[in-house]
């Protein structure tokens, strides 16, 4: 097997599972080429009343054989009960190498790993935070995972190289048409973006539903056009783990405090100075504490931004609706607040992977935002950023929209600088997930580290009073406190792909053993 | 040559400009197949600014050639400057057999005929009303016109049976990243739907508008991921010509008789006294009245729609804001109390062909709709309709979405027996626009003729007082009056096809000249 050294050094086999494999070349080498995929040519003729009696039904229509790949989204998080309800139904009808293409896992999805174990599933192309993404650490899997950004799922949708057999979708609500939106129903969950590409590219999708609606359903994130079958089923899920009642700001101390430098950061950058200012942060506590913070410096300054990009909360909404910022642009709702105002304000926009994140588009609004704070699990003297795995080498995480979000203007990672005794700036991470020439600063509660490619930022921060120092400095300062934490030992099987948005391996993630 | 008979009888070459050619088959006949065309896959990373200084610098950077695809759509109706505006700039660079596929020309699309003379233009695919299409009837393209219904159109670029190397899209509303739509701006016109899949599908995509604004402009009826450059010019147009200020119902005594009956016609089927109701009729004269006469209806009988269908009129969005309609489904606005309410009222819901009218979908909502209202130029008494040539021969008009909408529960059309001293039931329609079978009632101011296919209406309307009877007796009593016309004598060229909604031909156009 030949093996290539990427350009973020990391090695990748030419070929796996049969699939050739394109090492990543740098994060806006990749110049587009080829064309997209082309959905299959169905007849309106052929499609009299959608609506089907039961899931058992819908999955006898779609004719679903062994090896097959399904698909879900993720937007029911921790609450989403479609999952584990089809794939039962799949592996008691004695189904064996399935491909389930999640968006997204959760730790409630824990009983796929009996599929897992038992051969139902060969393994799966998406993102798995918790119990699945450990047993895909541990081997489980009889063939490779492949984890993608939002947009690098999309991309690898629409250019074909994940085709879709059966799209299961979760619609909060749907007419019998299939068009469906996630901002009504009782389990609402805000948008349906991520379900997009299924709907649009999948030889066949069934629409799942507890809250059936007289057509026409609207808004429709989903188009009925895309849709071949409906079925009504008692709940997709429980709603208390769909959204959080309430999103809270951290209390901690140090979190508050690299949240305020973060938010300091960017004031001092000029940023907020120049036109049309946006901004990205997240659901976490330092994420909305840094929207706390830095929404006092755009008051005091009297900015108004030209759009926040979501996952909504409260605390964005609170924003929109005071005027500080003029749109949000939501690809996910994280609590019911962002499901509400989505739903009634006409200036919360849901968006999708393609407008918001996909690279093989004539440009998708990543790059247009200016301030994206981001986490992570380990940064590394390169600015290179692992979200995937920990330290100790479990992969636990997705990549979500980071790699995605990560091409806006100015993105920074905002992380503890410590974490359960862990150094997180450190020598080399045990995964790229991003690579080092997209992230621009590191905010942690010692000190701040901005990439030294960025020199216009280094001269824009000159005067600032915030404690900038280089990577090294920081690493040495959390080594001090740690010591050098022992690496992982993994075993030589490759368990799971890290693919860039453009579609090229950035990593690979090894086998594990709990006994290594 | 081969030539194949149709299944409305009508005579198909199988073979034209190295085309292949479908002869229509039935309405439902086609069971879809194949796959849709893959657009080219582009990377962001090669899209800054797409805001370019002028239409030249988009035309230089689209690198159009002899022979290309160019499309346009037609929202801007008569008041549009931009079709002139490119096709005046392509001829001075010398180009030359290039293929214009509007979405529909107009008159004030005249200036094209002098391209076709010269051979800029070798021929037009797409609908031609007024002095382009007697240009066609007369044999001055070099190759064969194509004309498609709005559905037929979107199947057809989607199918990749009409392939576009540039799309100009005028947008009354856009920023630079491409966003557009058509609420907005001086030239607003409503809907933006008729350019969507020209925006999806082409190789290269021209965003013109007259009104930029920030980003995100919204709503993105066309979305900035799909668009290449962004040119701002002064004027797209005539906003009188757009839309018009109010659109008037008929006073014609004759025409108010013929909506009159037409009304009572869905009174008397019983429709109104089933759930779901629906509706659509368009903005001509009889069509108003017709929307008047039955909205009283419905008032008497206390019913309410679930949705009408557009194109919407002051009179339609009346009816939306008296809670008489619950939805209006819009593709495109005839006046500017249509392109407001659009703008403002979030149960007045912006379509586009693939929702609404595309065959090649897992069905669209033409079917879902009760009642359509549509006119036409000739039936004949197998229920043809010709809404393209008149009985002089003349191509004259485009298909607008007429196959579509004929895909009704209850399609009836509304004409007055005579016009112009010509029979409008006849032996044989010159031009078979849409087939018998899609067609169920014919409404005259003489008498009403219910297609004998629909024995279900016959029963329902048993007891009715309205003036049912035979199409054969309609035809009588027309020829009575009217004597029977000379037909046309055409010449052997085939100068236009006219393609059914699932990409067959349903008929062809001969050449005619002003000396026959």
């Amino acid at each position: 097997m030949k093996i290539i050294e990427n350009a973020v050094g990391r090695l990748i086999p030419e070929e796996i599972d049969g699939r050739k494999l394109k090492p990543f070349g740098g994060a806006n080498s990749d110049e587009g080429g080829g064309r997209k995929i082309g959905p299959p040519i169905r007849a309106a003729s052929q499609y009299q009343d959608k609506l089907l009696t039961s899931l058992d039904e819908a999955i006898n229509a779609c004719d679903i054989k062994d090896g097959m790949t399904i698909s879900f989204h993720h937007h029911l998080r921790n609450g989403d009960r479609l999952v584990n309800l089809v794939m039962d139904k799949l592996a008691q009808r004695g189904l064996k190498d399935l491909v389930p293409a999640p968006s997204a896992l959760f730790p409630c999805h824990e009983p796929l790993v009996r599929h897992i174990e038992s051969g139902v599933i060969h393994h799966i192309e998406g993102s798995m935070n918790g119990p699945v993404g450990k047993a895909c650490s541990l081997g489980k899997m009889r063939g490779t995972a492949i984890l993608r950004s939002h947009g690098g799922r999309y991309r690898a949708i629409q250019d074909g190289d994940l085709p879709i057999d059966v799209a299961f979708i979760a619609a909060p609500c749907s007419d019998r048409h299939g068009n469906a939106n996630g901002v009504n129903g009782p389990s609402a969950c805000g948008p349906l973006g991520f379900a997009l590409a299924d709907s649009l590219y999948a030889d066949r999708v069934v629409v799942v539903t507890d809250h059936l609606v007289p057509f026409p359903c609207f808004p429709w994130s989903i188009e009925g056009g895309n849709i071949d079958y409906v079925v009504e089923i008692d709940s997709l899920g429980d709603p208390a783990q769909i959204v959080s009642g309430t999103t809270r700001i951290t209390r901690s101390p140090t979190r508050l405090l690299i949240a305020q430098y973060a938010a300091r950061f960017v004031e001092d950058s000029g940023l907020l100075d120049e036109p049309d200012f946006s901004f990205q942060a997240g659901a976490g506590g330092v994420s909305l504490a840094f929207i706390k913070y830095l929404a006092e410096i755009m008051g005091r300054k009297g900015v108004t931004a030209a759009f926040a990009r979501g996952g909504s909360t409260e605390v964005l909404v609170n924003l929109l609706n005071e005027g500080r910022v003029k749109y949000i642009l939501d690809g996910q709702a994280f609590d019911l607040t962002g499901v509400r105002s989505l739903r009634d304000n006409p200036f919360h926009i849901e968006t999708n992977p393609f407008v918001s994140y996909n690279y093989h588009t004539k440009g998708c609004f990543a790059s247009l935002v200016k301030v994206s704070v981001l986490g992570g699990t380990e940064i590394d003297l390169d600015f290179n950023v692992n979200v995937n795995t920990h330290s100790d080498g479990w992969l636990l995480h997705g990549i979500g929209g980071f790699t995605d979000a990560a091409d806006a203007q100015l993105t920074m990672i905002t992380v503890p600088l410590i974490r359960g005794r862990l150094p997180i700036v450190v020598d080399e991470v045990t995964t790229v997930t991003a690579p080092g020439e997209m992230i621009d600063v590191i905010v942690t509660e010692r000190g701040i580290a901005i990439n030294p490619r960025r020199e216009d930022l280094l001269d824009r921060l000159k005067g600032s009073t915030l404690p900038i120092m280089p990577i090294e400095k920081l690493k040495k300062i959390a080594h001090d406190m740690t010591g050098t934490p022992a690496k992982p030992t993994f075993g030589d099987r490759i368990v799971a792909l890290i693919e860039f948005r453009d579609g090229t391996v950035i990593d690979v993630v090894k086998e594990l053993h709990e006994d290594f």
